[in-house]
């Protein structure tokens, strides 16, 4: 059976719920704790959704679709990459174009939310924000710190769902409503048991922590009032503005 | 004036303290907070000191001392990338070869700890430690991830002192008793004004956040049974054997 865990605001308290079709349930703690309702209960209109786990630390893989190779090698293992937990954003709230920037891409991807002992907890959806500019262009930078890790370069949700077959899943993005990238999360070069085995072996992983698992096809440049979306079967709608 | 701020565990509860001599003053809450004394008071040979602040992330300057550049043109700006918090090592304990690792080194640097509004709250020492194999040679990494990321690659301490002039500090590495590193931070090519003015026109810092400014003159491979030392003027010795 699966679940949807969302964190949300609603007046001036952050809680975290079950999400019941409308409805969510409020639950004591977070998302590692016992889930226990607190009886207290929003309709999902009614609150502001927030990316639904706070974590200590993100990982990202890079090419880990065959289709967004290019003429590029495929990779031995997973080539990870760290965004900062500053550049999270919440459901429906902008990516903020950052100065200076002039190419930058949405990638739509399948996100995992480490659980204990380097177990999937549960997968939502993610948008890993690249500046091409700054990570490949004439701009490149020696690291991809700020191409990857601007504010709001880092979209999350709308919900954790836990329960699911994360290998075999439908991922779509929009862009102003149209398909520009379409492809089952089981043609990822490296499934999330693969690439969490390999980060442990180096890097611990605690539960929260997350993982963007690499975008699939072609991207494409973000220009302000452009809308993203990021669906996934099971798990629903990312969707934000660009600014 | 100046304050030694500590992170310490006394049997088991894990406490903030002021440094004074030999004794450390309890304080509630922790750097950020209004460092009211409990009137608890330990002595220092009876506290296990831990890595002195808790940071949200971490960022790290590369190519920051002309006298690390080599044959490396000096950049135009600050070089940022990022630590992973599960990097951290407390002052005392082990730096531990990775698996696979062939070519770990020592790096010792000036860390910053920011304050409110992009101030300076503090600083402290750190090991920047890096595996030259996964960073630029043959088992070369998209991005340095493992190379600047393994587990305990991120020794911090043992204090964060404020109220210092750190643009003017002696920063001395020393390996087994051999002095290896030695220069002034007033050589850095950007100082801390600098680099926190780069990252935050992209990425926003918190306070707590950390800042490794980056190495000078040469580094050296690290063996199990190597003990390192990164002392600078004011703010104490940070030691840390290799296992």
């Amino acid at each position: 059976m699966t679940k949807k865990f969302v964190r949300y605001r609603a007046e001036a308290d952050t809680s975290f719920g079950i999400l019941d079709g409308e409805t969510i349930h409020q639950i004591e703690g977070g998302l590692f704790g016992a889930h226990a309702p607190t009886g207290e209960k929003h309709r999902l209109s009614e609150v502001k959704l927030l990316y639904p786990c706070t974590p200590g630390k993100i990982l990202a893989v890079g090419l880990n679709y065959r289709s967004h190779l290019g003429e590029r090698k495929a990779p031995e293992h997973p080539e990870m990459f760290y965004k900062p937990i500053s550049a999270l954003q919440n459901p429906g709230d902008p990516i903020a174009t950052p100065r200076e920037s002039i190419n930058m891409h949405f990638e739509g991807e399948l996100v995992v939310v480490v659980g204990q002992g380097n177990s999937v907890f549960g997968v939502t959806c993610g948008n890993d924000v690249s500046e091409r500019d700054w990570q490949n262009g004439p701009s490149k930078d020696l690291q991809w710190w700020r191409a990857k890790g601007s504010d709001t370069f880092a979209p999350l949700g709308p919900a954790v769902v836990t329960g699911l077959d994360h290998g075999n899943l439908m991922l779509e993005t929009r862009l102003n409503g149209k398909t520009v990238q379409k492809q089952s999360t089981s043609d990822l070069l490296f499934d999330a048991a693969t690439v969490i085995k390999r980060i442990s072996a180096w890097v611990t992983l605690e539960p929260g922590d997350l993982i963007y698992t690499g975008t699939p096809g072609s991207t494409s440049k973000l220009n302000p009032g452009d809308v993203v979306e990021v669906e996934i079967e099971g798990i629903g709608v990312l969707k934000n503005p660009v600014v």
